[in-house]
């Protein structure tokens, strides 16, 4: 299979997005890559598709053909284009289809841009708009929420292997301590530990969301856009800087209504999904240098640890606490901040995560570098596990 | 590059869909291409990948990770999936990505499902779903639709060919006559010339809709799904059915905005996506022997038949008047009842246009069968032109 690298990266601030339209903030993503790449947005462009990764363009933007207006307003026509989404991990899915469209032969260059603007709803209404992911007659239709999803999990995950809410906020305060050296983070204030969790009034300022899940155990409410360029490694020649290569990649659906599971605690499709990129990249855990989880909640980013097999089921909050998932532990994760702190503007995070990815992979990680990283894994988290992007990057050696 | 091809196909009745819900409907085309493939919907299918096309499954029916619930339904877990947006060439689109994902190696079986469940909006409401799909700033908050710019390149035609009312009546009886053979189509009623364009008092059954164009020059709102199964020509084998070849693919963009356009009755994005077929194909227009077109307007009929090469440009009216595009004709287009008559629920058009060529070239499409079709073009035209796609199969020799 012909190999796939990426050649540039962008990404806008995440936060309140208040520069124009939804399409203008992909656009900053977008060009932010293509320069990154060394491609000017001019005739001879060489970008043969574009795709654009979001959840939300239609039913909160109230706008379709997305991708055609992307690539007019960069002034990529002819270029093809769509749309695609697959819930929060639609950033991840667009990738997995830029990466096909270059194995296949049928492009040389592909634009992939991830964005959601996701502050124009707020509370119930940004809920509701997250929970039409959910099985439409067994979940949505009873006022199911993804906040009450991940709080059940939590809540077993506790009683089956120990979890407690201080290890929810070891996570959190990993992340926000992250996020402060990476400047596209939408939050760059760090709670501590004991402000959030120690303190005999650290309810007041963490309350609950959806008991036992509390305010800093879940991720908050971001715009924002992330775009990458893929390129045939048989062209990296063409490109500004030395792509990254896409070593493996890996997808998997489970269930879509959450009750039928089995083993609720167990992510199948992140096990599974996982697996495939490492078969197809040729690795294993071990051999892992930075990754990037899908912690929306923070008890996921425990959970896909152990399910990505960097520790065993049930020890991921262990590994947590004893410092061996932080930036010089064995396997740092989210040295972007994560969804926690970075933000989750739901159709960027795939894209984000392989934006974060190759800084590492390239050192271009600054305050938050992982010393020589030459792998990074990234799992983006569709439904609540209903479908899963697992993605490896891998730097070639000099 | 690794040759692809159609091993079934699926297509419900398009009208209103009152057999439950959008997943349903959905299934219910699946299941047909699953069978007509020959391959049972339980572990060991070799289903990879699902992608489901669908313009308004957030807009209008409020449910996002659509793929997701199908594959679920399906019993397809754990295939990939995606749901693929680029307005009304949603379906194409998606075809295409399955192409995609064949041709790269990563698949080897890929169910695509087009969908669109619109008759829950009506009237108003429903045209301005549509007119989502228009330039945000620059037409859509206009209260520019899509109506309103297929009467005003209608007019424009008219005043630089001389294409006149009865000839858009001409095409459209032609439609609607290829749809009595068809059991999917939604109208099976024939209006006939004499009734809606020659009679005095024709403009009362045939009003207009937005001037010129007039009732039965547009097409109607329908519910309805699609489906085929793509398979990799190599494992032909597995299938119950000898697969139609994917000869070509191409597709292109032109301006998002419609009044950026050099010559506005210029379709280039079609003249583009055609010729890229052609030349991926290795065929002329003259070598096709049916052709679906996109007449959600008569008018995109006539243009499309000039833009892909059947006809000189400002010839496609005439030749219609001379009946070259009847079946029996110089090159039968729209076979199937086309947009006008069959239905036109977006994300499934482009699907069902390829299921229409299947059944042509496999010698099953009874009354409307175009004999011994051996070559088929389609058109799925997205936005106002701003991103078609033109699909070429081809029946390979015995």
């Amino acid at each position: 299979m012909r190999e796939v690298g990426i050649a540039g990266v962008g990404h806008t601030k995440f936060g309140k997005w208040t520069e124009g339209t939804f399409v203008d903030m992909l656009s900053k993503a977008a060009v932010e890559a293509l320069d990154d790449a060394g491609i000017r947005t001019v005739k001879g462009h060489g970008v043969d598709q574009v795709f654009v990764a979001s959840m939300g363009s239609g039913m909160i933007n109230r706008q379709s053909g997305v991708a055609s207006a992307l690539v007019d307003t960069l002034n990529l026509r002819p270029a093809m284009a769509e749309t695609i989404e697959n819930g929060p991990a639609s950033g991840a899915s667009a990738v997995k289809l830029g990466y096909m469209a270059i194995a296949s032969g049928m492009c040389n260059c592909v634009l992939v841009v991830g964005g959601e603007m996701m502050r124009v709803v707020s509370g119930w209404e940004g809920t509701d708009f997250v929970a039409t992911m959910l099985h439409p007659e067994a979940e949505y239709n009873y006022g199911l929420t993804l906040p009450a999803f991940a709080g059940m999990f939590t809540r077993l995950y506790m009683e089956k292997y120990g979890v407690t809410e201080r290890d929810l906020s070891i996570v959190s305060v990993k992340n926000h301590e992250n996020a402060v050296h990476n400047p596209v983070a939408h939050i760059h204030v760090v709670p501590s530990l004991y402000a959030i969790a120690d303190d005999e009034d650290a309810h007041v300022i963490n309350p609950y969301v959806a008991e036992p899940l509390r305010m800093y155990h879940v991720c908050p409410v971001s715009d924002g856009a992330a775009a990458v360029v893929l390129c045939a490694m048989d062209q990296a020649d063409r490109f500004a800087k030395k792509p990254v290569k896409i070593a493996g990649i890996g997808q998997a659906t489970d269930t879509h209504s959450v009750a039928e599971r089995e083993v609720p605690t167990d992510l199948l499709a992140v096990r599974l999904a996982a697996q495939r990129a490492y078969d197809m990249a040729g690795l294993k855990p071990q051999d892992i240098d930075v990754a990037e989880l899908h912690d929306a909640f923070q008890i996921l980013e425990v959970a896909e640890s152990e399910e990505v097999g960097f520790f065993e089921k049930g020890q991921g909050h262990i590994a947590a606490r004893n410092g061996e998932t932080r930036i010089g532990g064995k396997i740092p994760i989210n040295t972007s901040g994560g969804l926690k702190a970075k933000g989750h503007p739901l159709g960027a995070t795939g894209v984000s995560q392989i934006v974060e990815l190759v800084r590492q992979l390239r050192g271009e990680a600054g305050g938050r570098q992982v010393q020589d990283a030459k792998t990074g894994l990234a799992v983006n988290f569709g439904g609540f596990g209903n479908n899963v992007v697992a993605t490896i990057l891998a730097r070639e050696e000099e």
